[in-house]
């Protein structure tokens, strides 16, 4: 859809850490990180709401979803991560991975912004347990 | 599992107003919840972390979660239901079921807790559309 910022994302029009891509799922870290390794993934198919996609396509993502966490857990050891599904900012169904390092979900950003290689080292770390 | 409370509510030796139950999962409301309608979707069997399930059983809770969501959404009008998969304070796994009034996910208890004839009525609501 022309102006989502996750669509242009997907076409490669903007820039991502990308941690894994397939011909229906895109994930990548996001670059306002709560904590290391935060990412997000998404359908490509442009839904606004997650409770409307179709129930395959739901359920894809889902497991996707699991998998990309569990690349998480085993790169970057957080005690857990947690699954949020929001969606007022971004009208691009996301599922947010957001890697708990202490026994609390924070949703506030880092204060300090990773820089672009840290993102790259993130990235490379998650990714290869993706292959 | 002893000791661990939603295996309780599961049991029946703990009340909770159930809006859903199978023979795998049961949904029932927050006791101190963030807004009318917040929901929390257990499996029957005691997992400690959602990301250890089997994805059969992930994908089935998920899927059921979605259907209980969108009852929520039909009887209570909410702008949309988030879905957030922390697990922190209670260790056995727990899809929470945050219907949103306004734009904006508010994880905080409600200051003016439901009376029980309100709860009541909220989970009759969203039951009538489960059957």
């Amino acid at each position: 859809m022309k102006d989502c910022i996750f669509c242009k994302i997907i076409k490669k029009e903007i820039h991502s850490y990308i941690i894994y891509e397939d011909k229906n799922v895109i994930a990548f870290l996001d670059i306002n990180p709560s904590s290391q390794g935060h990412a997000l993934v998404i359908p490509k198919k442009h839904y606004e709401y997650i409770l409307k996609m179709p129930d395959k396509e739901y359920s894809d993502l889902l497991l996707k979803s699991k998998k990309i966490a569990k690349a998480i857990d085993s790169s970057l050891k957080p005690i857990r991560t947690c699954i949020v599904v929001e969606g007022f900012a971004v009208n691009h169904v996301h599922i947010r991975l957001h890697p708990c390092y202490e026994k609390h979900l924070n949703l506030q950003p880092m204060k300090d912004k990773p820089s672009d290689s840290e993102f790259k080292e993130t990235a490379k770390k998650i990714k290869s347990l993706l292959k």
